[in-house]
């Protein structure tokens, strides 16, 4: 039995298949997905329509109660990164050396949490200059793995950004 | 009688009032507006819902034909720098020293282009680290002016913007 817990990171405008797709194979291969957001008990909605539930309030949780951290892309990181919270527990989630699962967008709570100086990074191409600026090295590949951080650069990636996630899930 | 011409560069998920309440009173004041964007004779749709149509592609479109640059926020400006010609319109109108006004997300776009070294600039509060990570230096007023970037944070800081803009216009 998998006790592990992933926190999900995420607010409207999420990209839908970015979080359901990872979302699904992570909890078929065990460990537990828990709805992380600005607003515990509220309903989000994705840019194509899909729906979800926030569990938890970021201001409530702790980077101890995950094994590991997903973040999907969409605008939900533009609309999460002017949370001062939700900027602290992706900081404290990469500077834990848990492993974080970031795709498309996800890169911009990274860069207003600062913790890219020096790492190799990808995410959506609208995103290279801000990447470069944070002081990380922008990889055009369909997934980057910097020890923990694992980074994809839209939906076409997920199977290759899912199956460096399960990799690293397994290595704890 | 007026000629001057402003060109807006925007497109697909515009902040609606970004583009309508400057647009409108630009054109009270006597500027023809152009909408530059992707695809000319192409209809597109703001996070509201308003419409509106580009009259010209921004590859076709040289900074020789226009006096002043407006680029509304939303998530256009982050549909926009993905397009090689419309960061070169935008480099190339920052460097001419003709106007450019830029509200919210529009810094998105000059930092693509790489023309906010050494500037004070404002926008929307999701960008201030990537605003200071491009070498500029961010300042949280309504509308900042340096040299020739009138820029500003919000919809709520339109009338600010708007003021600040027709008076550099009146400047020309």
């Amino acid at each position: 039995m998998d006790l592990s817990k992933i926190a999900v990171l995420i607010t409207d405008r999420f990209q839908d298949r970015e979080y359901e797709q990872p979302g699904e194979v992570f909890q078929k291969a065990g460990p537990q997905l828990i709805l992380v957001g600005l607003r515990a008990n509220t309903r989000i909605t994705g840019e194509d329509g899909a729906t979800a539930r926030i569990d938890r309030a970021v201001r409530d949780v702790s980077v101890s109660d995950f094994d590991a951290l997903l973040t999907p892309g969409g605008y939900s990181p533009d609309k999460l990164r002017v949370d001062p919270d939700a900027v602290r527990f992706a900081r404290e989630f990469v500077e834990s050396r848990k492993p974080v699962f970031a795709i498309c967008h996800a890169a911009q709570i990274l860069i207003t949490a600062q913790v890219l100086k020096g790492r190799h990074l990808t995410g959506w191409l609208s995103l290279v200059q801000d990447i470069k600026n944070a002081g990380a090295e922008y990889v055009d590949a369909e997934v980057v793995v910097d020890r923990n951080i694992v980074s994809s650069r839209k939906p076409d990636d997920i199977p290759a950004f899912v199956r460096a996630s399960l990799e690293m899930l397994g290595r704890k």
